[in-house]
């Protein structure tokens, strides 16, 4: 492949969605034969078999944890769901630190029913960062806010493009809060490149923003309802090595990780499209 | 309702594909009843009636032709696809002089197969305007500009914000290459209020960039292939007043045209949807 595919793969992380239909042991397993040695968890599973045994079961197999998935829905408008919403988060990180992993991914939450206050939901955003960033900073693990894709504007994520995550994160210490850079979000955005050397460590207290690396491709037509039809690295337009370059210049020497959506991958055997993915992943991103 | 009804509702615009069930005949009908002044056209359903009669009929019901979507598709690599999408657009131009319409909406087109250069298709955009610039501003023709939202630029438009088009617009003087503002497309760009005003007139000439303003709301799910889901004014989440009272002030004076894509729309009697379009558009408009 190339003289730098040894040192990319060790970089390669699975984020647990891609094949969702592994359990945690055959996650670990499959990753530790595969020679992927990160993954990137959710928390539904992660609680259903226990944050301790979890972490024990990934550090046993030779795996470390690159993200813990996710914390976040920050725009309600009532208290009581506000407040919920900041235990849940504080539930999150104490999940992120017993896993050892230091960033805890933020989708903040689309708009209230029946509110068209986009800026209102954004500032809300922020004061949930505000919030919680000294208790997660305190326990290792750093607030990572994701920009969606514009399509998920209105019921799911009100932050859409990286300017506007740094512009919230960078209110914070960058111990605190960071972003996510995910292709399949951000790659239509003619600012993106900029923004990620913006990222990368000129924000006022020069620390880098970049928490978190994410891979999927853009495919169409997309699905009703838009939320699985992320493509296979190579199915799509993105050019996902233009991406890794670029957060590569930008100081950014953490996991790459791959988090795909799509029915199609869950419906083959997991081992068959793990290999699929790192043959992919060395093509398209090394 | 308030006292700038009237004047507002003499600048509403329907534009024909919100009501696909009509021929031109019912539409211009349908219009004339309803108090509607302007119409926007689309090319197949006008080549179908030709050009000529089309203009008379439109004129005779006392309606005027805001728009004609839409030429564009800009980004094919093949010379021979180029230059027929060249005179594609010439012909278009034709088009909208005879219907007696100053603006020719431009939907930029996608990647071509198998490409990831999202720049090239970009700059491809701009030699197109630049080409057909001075024959459209001969014939009184303006080309606008529509950045599309960011969903469709793999397949349909690699220009996706109003910045964006902005910067491709401002290569060429104001009364060749202006914008289209479109709710349906911009609502979530937390940089669109700031952007709106700089279509405005902060241009190198100090003319006015805004070319178009269209009316849709955003409403999920989303339907597969996310063409024919743009909600009825009113059902969703943008806030088309905001909108509306931003284009005022940056001194738009313009036709303020309706272009909803809603099978619902489509199955139900045009004279009931249009008059729910006038009550909705007064509501949430006005």
């Amino acid at each position: 492949m190339s003289d730098d595919a040894p040192s990319l793969l060790d970089r390669l992380s699975l984020n647990q969605q891609t094949l969702r239909q592994w359990s945690l042991p055959e996650l670990a397993d499959g990753c530790a034969r595969a020679g992927v040695r990160g993954v990137g968890l959710w928390r539904a599973p992660v609680q259903e078999y226990g944050a301790a045994a979890a972490a024990r079961l990934v550090r046993d197999a030779g795996l470390r944890v690159t993200s813990l998935c996710r914390g976040g829905f920050f725009t309600a408008l009532d208290p009581v769901e506000r407040a919920a919403a900041l235990d849940d988060n504080r539930a999150a990180v104490d999940e992120a630190a017993a896993l050892g992993t230091n960033t805890l991914v933020l989708v903040s939450g689309g708009l209230p029913a029946g509110s068209r206050d986009l800026p209102g939901a954004r500032e809300r955003v922020a004061d949930a960062l505000g919030e919680l960033g000294p208790y997660a900073a305190e326990r290792g693990v750093r607030l990572a806010v994701e920009p969606l894709h514009p399509m998920y504007a209105a019921d799911r994520c009100v932050v859409s493009t990286l300017a506007q995550a740094l512009d919230l994160a960078e209110r914070f210490p960058a111990e605190q809060v960071g972003v996510v850079v995910d292709t399949y979000h951000l790659w239509w955005d003619d600012t993106v490149g900029a923004q990620i050397g913006r990222a990368g460590g000129t924000g006022k207290d020069n620390g880098s923003r970049i928490a978190a690396f994410q891979l999927a491709d853009w495919v169409t037509p997309l699905p009703a309802g838009v939320l699985l039809g992320r493509g296979q690295l190579g199915d799509g337009v993105v050019d996902l090595r233009w991406f890794r370059q670029r957060v590569d210049a930008a100081g950014y020497r953490g996991p790459l990780e791959v988090e795909i959506f799509h029915p199609a991958l869950w419906a083959r055997d997991g081992t068959e499209v793990l290999a699929e993915i790192v043959d992919r992943f060395l093509t398209h991103v090394g």
